[in-house]
C-alpha cells in the first residue's frame, strides 16, 4: 500500500506517512507546531485541525471528538488530530490528505505584529449589497433587464446613475432568470454593480484589508456589514529572495519588462496566499466572496504591486510615479478575489513615505488631534511624523534592515527561539534573557539588540561611543576578535551550550555599529523635524511607536540608546500595526479614502537630504544616546562611561 | 521562380500571377475595378495604388509615374498600377505583394449609403488633447510624477479630479522621461488620462463611429478637432454567414459559449476592418490615434458585438439585457485602436429599436421639432417614430429583407449590375430600367422592386391584391409558371438577351406577395402608432425616409404600393444612413450622448403585438396600396384594376 502525503496548511509543509500514524504526530515530525495541553490523549481538545481533503483516508470520528467538538465543527470538517490516523483500508485512489491548521490551534511561533491602533469610523464602505425581487418581464411589461434592475435599485435605495459593470451585462440576462429574479446586487463606490447573485447574500459581505511590508504580508478579512475583522492572514514577503532591501528588488525588476512581471507576481501571489489562509479559517467563505481590498504598503511596495515601472524611486530625486490613490479591477491585478471586485491602493506623500506611513497616520489620528504628535514607525526604512491637527511634517530615515536582523551577526527575525529581551546584570555583568516561544535560542531580534546595547551602555562594557572598554570590565563575556572569529570584540549574550545553534551567541563592536547607524538615522529624522517645527522635547505630548517590533521594544532602552528623543515614558505609545489598521479603516471607510487622499496632498514632505544640519545631525546622533547628553536628561544618570 | 500572390485591399481579394503581369492587368483579373481613362497607357493617371507591402518585388518608378504622381504620393507609396509589374530578377524571399486601391481610384460600383442626414452640433468630444511642458523633478522639487503632471494639467485647462487610467501610469515614469517632460495627454470625458505622447500632439485627434448594420457596418473616421470626416469605410458583416437576419445569428450564438464569441469576434474583425480601410486613405492615421469609438445598430447587432448574452431578444418578450448605454475600454472589446481608448456603444430602446434608430432620431432632429414628424427607418427590421417635441412614439415592425432582395427570385443588394429603377409603358406593357454602374443587369434590387410593383399595379397588369390579370392585359411579358419555371407567374423586367445572367430577369406573384408583406408591416406600424397618437395623414408635416437605399426610392411609387402612407411627396424627405450620422453626432459631442440616453428613456415603445388592431390593420394593408383606398386618394386615380 502507498504511502500517504500529508500537507499541513497554511504553511503547507508535507511528507509522506505510512498507515496507522495520527496527524497529530505527522505535524510533530514535520515541526509543525500545534496546540495540546494533555499531549495527545484527546482530552483536552485543543488540537483542532480541519481535514479539507482526504478524509476517506482516515479513520471515523471517536468518541473523545464527538464529545469535545461541537455540530458546527464536525459539520465543518474539524478533527482533533491526536484521534485522526491515516486507516489501514483504504478503496481510495487519492493519496493525499490536506489538514487545516486553524489559528485557534497554532502556537504563537511567530511574533509578527498584525493588530495596530486604530481610529473608530463610521461604517461606510464601497461595497454595499442590496437584496431585490424583481417583477418578471411580460409582453406588456417588456422593460429591459437593465432598466428593470436600476429601477428596481432606485425605488429601494434611491441610489440613481448607477451602472452594471460590462462583464456583469454580459450574463445579466440569465442571472436574472435562474435566479428567478431574486437577486443580491453588490454596488461599488454608489456608481457601479459589480456583481448580481441569486436569492438574499447580503450577508455575505466580505473585504480584505492588505499591508505590503517589505519582508512580510499581513492582512486581514473583514465582514463589510459589521466592520468585524473575521480572520487575519500573514506571510514572508515572497519578493525577498530578490533582495531584503526595496532597493535590490527595484534593480531586479527594471532589467526587464518580464522581471518587472516575475517580481510583481510574486507579491501578487503572496497576497492570494495570505487571502486564501484567511479564508481558510471561514469555511463558508470563498475568494469569490471579496468583492473590495484595501492595500498600503511603502512606495516601492506599491509600485512593483501594480506593476508600475519603479525604476525612478531609486534614482534621486526618488520621484514616485503615481503618488494618488488607485482603484483597479481585481482581474487586471491578478488578485484571485471576485474578478470584477475593486482593489484601492492607498496614496503615499512620497518616494519613501508610503501608503503605510499614510494608514499610519490615519489610524493614530495624530491629523485630528491638538497635542503635537510624534510618530514614528520603525523599519528598515523608517518613517517619522511631526505636528498635530494643523500642519504635519514628514520625513524617511534609511535605517537599514539592522532591527529586523539583517547585517548583525546574530540577527534574526521574531520568531520563535530568537531572544527577545536581555538584562545584564552591573555587577557580574552576566546577561539573563527570553526568547519567542521559550526555547533553546538561535538568535538576537531587534529589541533584543536594543536591549543588549542599552545594557552594555548602562553598565558601562560599551562607552558613548560604542566601544567596549575591556580594560575596566572584568567578564568572562568578553571576548576577543580572535576568540570570535569576527575580527571585533564582542560580548557573549548566550553560551554555546545554552543555544540551539551549537555557538556562542554576541554582539560585536561591528554588530554595535549598526545599530548606532539605525537608530541615529531615525534620531535625525526626529531631531530634523523638530527643528523644522521650532519644537523641543518638552513641546511633544506623545509618541507613538508603530512597526512590527513595536510592543516589544522596550521604551527605556530605546530612549536609552538614542533611538527615539527623551520624552517621558508615559507619553510613549506602541501602537503595532498601524499600517494594517489604517488599511482596514480605508477598507470599511469612504470618507477614511477620501482622509488618505488629502494627507496624501497637505502631509508636508521634508528631503532631509537638502537639509543642512542634516550630516551634522546624523553624526551627533550616532553617539550612545547621543553627542549632546544635555538632549538626554533621563538617560544622563545611567551613564558609567563616557568618552 | 515562385510565382507572386497579389492582394487587393480593402476587398482582400488575391491570387498568384507570375512575372510580368500588371497590377492593372493582376486587377482586372480578379474583377477589382480600378479607375483609367486612358486603358492602362500610363498617361490618364486615374488608376492609382498604394503599395504597402511587397515594393521590393515590383519594377521601380517609370518616366510617367514621376510625371503624373506627386511627391507626396510618392513618398507615401503611391503608384500607377498600369505601370507597375511584377520584376524579372527578385533578391527577396518575400512573395507577396499587398496593393490598396485609394477611393479616388475606385469606380462606384457599390451604392451602399453611407452618408445620412445629421444635424449640426456643437464640438464637444469626449475625448480632448492638451499639450503640456512640464518642469523636470529636482532633490528640491520631488514632487511625484502623476502629482506634476495634474498640477499642470489643473493649471493649463482648470480640469480637477483627474485620474491616470492604469495602464498609463505602468509606463508614466519613462514616457515622461524619454519625452524630455513635453507631452501630449489625452483626456477622456474630462475625468481620466488615457494616454500620454511626446511632443505636441494635439494635431492628431481622431475618433470612429459606426454602424453595426445586419448586412453592412459602415464608419466614419472623424477629426475630434474639427468635427469633420476624415474618411470612410465599409464591409459587408461578416456574420452574415450565420444567416441574413438577427434571428438566426442569435439561434447560433445561443448554442454555446463558443459560438458566442465566435459572432462576437467576427463582427469586431468587421469593426477592425472597415477602420483599418477607412485608416488606409490618411496615410499618417494609425488606429493607435483613435481614442474613441461610437457604435450604433440595432439591439441585437449592440449585444452581440458586445458579448452580451442575446437569447432573451429573441423570445418574447423580446427584452434586450441591457437598454442603457455603455463605456467599454478599447482593450475589452477587441478593437484593435488605442487599447486605452473608450468605445461608447448607444443606448437602444426596446429589443427591436435598437441604437440605430436612436440614432436615426437625433440625426433627424424630430426631437426637438414641433411639427408632427413620422421617420421610418426600412430594413430588415423596420422602425417608425411618430411624433414631436412633446412625445415620440416608437415601434418596430418585422418586414423582413425583401427590400433588401432576400426571398425575391431575382432580388439583390444595390450593388453593382443591379436594376435599380424600373418603368412599364402603359400602352405596350414593356419595360424599361436603369442598373447601377450601367451595366448588363444582373437582378432588382429593392428600390427596383418598389418600382415594378408600382408599375404593374398602375398599368393594370396586377390588382391590388397583387395577382396578374392575364386575361385583360395582352403582352409577352406575362409568362406562365411553366414558363418561368418557379411555379407562379411572372413579368420579365429583362429579357435573357438583355442580362448578364442569361436568364430572364422576372417578378413573380411569388414576389410581388413578399412584397406585399413586407410594405405591409411597415404600414401597419405607420398606422398603429398613428391611431394612437390620434392623428391622421394631413396632420403629419414631415416623413423622414432612413436606410440604406432611402435615397434610391421613388416616392411616388412607394405611396403608390401603400409602402408609406398618403403624404404628399414635398413632405417626403429621403434622409440616406441617419443612423451613422447620429453615431457620428455622438462621437463629436458629449451633450448628444446625454440626449441619447434621455431619448433612450423617453421615448414611449409601443408593442405591435399587444395591440387589438394589429391584426386587421396588417391585414388590410396587405392590399395595394391599402383595403380602404381612401387612405390614399393620391393613389386612386392611378388604380386600373381593383378587385
Amino acid at each position: 500500500m502507498n504511502p500517504i502525503t500529508i500537507i499541513f496548511e497554511p504553511d503547507g509543509k508535507r511528507s509522506c506517512f505510512k498507515t496507522g500514524i495520527r496527524l497529530f504526530d505527522a505535524a510533530k515530525e514535520l515541526g509543525v507546531e500545534v496546540r495540546s495541553e494533555c499531549g495527545g490523549d484527546g482530552t483536552c481538545g485543543k488540537c483542532k485541525i480541519i481535514v479539507v481533503n482526504g478524509s476517506n483516508l482516515l479513520n471515523g470520528l471517536t468518541d473523545q471528538e464527538k464529545g469535545l467538538l461541537t455540530q458546527r465543527e464536525i459539520g465543518d470538517k474539524y478533527r482533533l488530530s491526536c484521534q485522526t490516523k491515516i486507516k489501514e483500508k483504504r478503496d481510495s485512489s487519492t493519496c493525499i490528505i490536506t489538514a487545516f491548521i486553524p489559528s485557534e490551534s497554532r502556537l504563537g511561533e511567530r511574533r509578527i505584529q498584525v493588530k495596530g491602533m486604530e481610529q473608530p469610523v463610521p461604517l461606510n464602505p464601497a461595497i454595499k449589497k442590496v437584496h431585490l425581487v424583481l417583477d418578471k418581464p411580460t409582453i406588456s411589461n417588456p422593460v429591459a433587464d437593465d432598466e428593470r434592475l436600476l429601477t428596481k435599485l432606485q425605488d429601494t435605495t434611491g441610489l440613481v446613475n448607477i451602472k452594471i459593470s460590462y462583464e456583469t451585462s454580459k450574463t445579466l440576462s440569465t442571472t436574472l432568470r435562474q435566479a428567478n429574479w431574486d437577486i443580491t446586487v453588490t454596488i461599488w463606490d454608489n456608481k457601479k454593480i459589480i456583481d448580481v447573485e441569486a436569492g438574499d447574500a447580503t450577508n455575505d459581505n466580505y473585504g480584505a484589508a492588505i499591508d505590503i511590508g517589505t519582508s512580510k504580508i499581513v492582512g486581514y478579512l473583514v465582514n463589510l456589514n459589521s466592520g468585524e475583522i473575521v480572520s487575519a492572514g500573514m506571510l514572508e514577503n515572497p519578493q525577498i529572495q530578490y533582495g531584503e532591501d526595496v532597493l535590490s528588488r527595484i534593480a531586479h525588476a527594471i532589467q526587464s519588462l518580464d522581471n518587472q512581471d516575475e517580481i510583481r507576481r510574486l507579491v501578487v501571489n503572496g497576497i492570494n496566499t495570505v487571502l486564501e489562509s484567511a479564508c481558510w479559517e471561514i469555511p463558508w467563505l470563498g475568494m469569490n466572496k471579496i468583492h473590495e481590498v484595501t492595500i498600503v504598503g511603502n512606495t516601492a511596495m506599491t509600485h512593483l504591486f501594480l506593476g508600475i515601472y519603479p525604476k525612478f524611486l531609486s534614482l534621486s530625486p526618488f520621484t514616485p510615479a503615481v503618488k494618488g490613490s488607485a482603484d483597479v479591477k481585481a482581474k487586471e491585478t491578478g488578485l484571485r478575489v471576485h474578478p470584477e471586485g475593486n482593489v484601492h491602493v492607498l496614496p503615499c506623500v512620497a518616494g519613501y513615505v508610503g501608503a503605510d506611513a499614510v494608514a499610519d497616520v490615519m489610524a493614530t489620528g495624530i491629523h485630528q488631534k491638538d497635542e503635537m504628535s510624534l510618530l514614528v514607525d520603525v523599519g528598515t526604512n523608517g518613517e517619522v511624523f511631526l505636528g498635530n491637527k494643523k500642519e504635519l511634517l514628514s520625513c524617511s530615515c534609511a535605517a537599514g534592515p539592522a532591527f529586523e536582523g539583517a547585517q548583525i551577526k546574530y540577527g534574526m527575525k521574531a520568531v520563535t527561539g530568537a531572544i527577545e529581551k536581555v538584562k545584564i546584570d552591573p555587577e557580574t555583568f552576566d546577561a539573563k534573557y527570553e526568547t519567542i516561544g521559550k526555547r533553546k535560542p538561535i538568535g538576537l531580534c531587534g529589541s533584543a539588540m536594543v536591549d543588549t546595547v542599552a545594557e552594555l551602555l548602562k553598565t558601562g562594557i560599551i562607552s558613548t561611543r560604542g566601544r567596549f572598554s575591556q580594560e575596566t570590565i572584568k567578564t568572562r563575556r568578553l571576548i576577543t576578535p580572535e576568540e570570535e572569529g569576527t575580527g571585533s570584540k564582542s560580548y557573549v549574550v548566550a553560551w554555546k551550550d545554552e543555544t540551539a545553534i551549537n555557538n556562542d551567541i554576541t554582539v560585536s563592536t561591528k554588530d554595535i555599529s549598526e545599530i548606532q547607524l539605525a537608530k541615529s538615522a531615525l534620531h535625525t529624522g526626529c531631531a530634523i523635524l523638530m527643528q523644522k517645527k521650532g519644537v523641543t522635547e518638552k513641546d511633544i505630548d506623545r509618541v507613538y511607536i508603530a512597526g512590527a517590533f513595536g510592543n516589544y521594544l522596550n521604551p527605556e532602552n530605546a530612549k536609552t540608546i538614542g533611538l527615539i528623543p527623551d520624552i517621558p515614558t508615559e507619553k510613549i505609545s506602541f501602537v503595532g500595526n498601524t499600517a494594517l489598521a489604517g488599511a482596514k479603516m480605508a477598507l470599511t471607510s469612504r470618507t477614511i479614502r477620501e482622509l488618505a487622499d488629502k494627507l496624501s496632498k497637505e502631509i508636508r514632505y521634508v528631503e532631509l537630504m537638502t537639509e543642512e544640519n542634516f550630516k551634522r545631525e546624523f553624526i551627533a546622533s550616532i553617539m550612545l544616546p547621543h553627542k549632546d547628553l544635555n538632549k538626554y536628561p533621563s538617560v544622563q544618570k545611567y551613564i558609567r562611561n563616557k568618552s
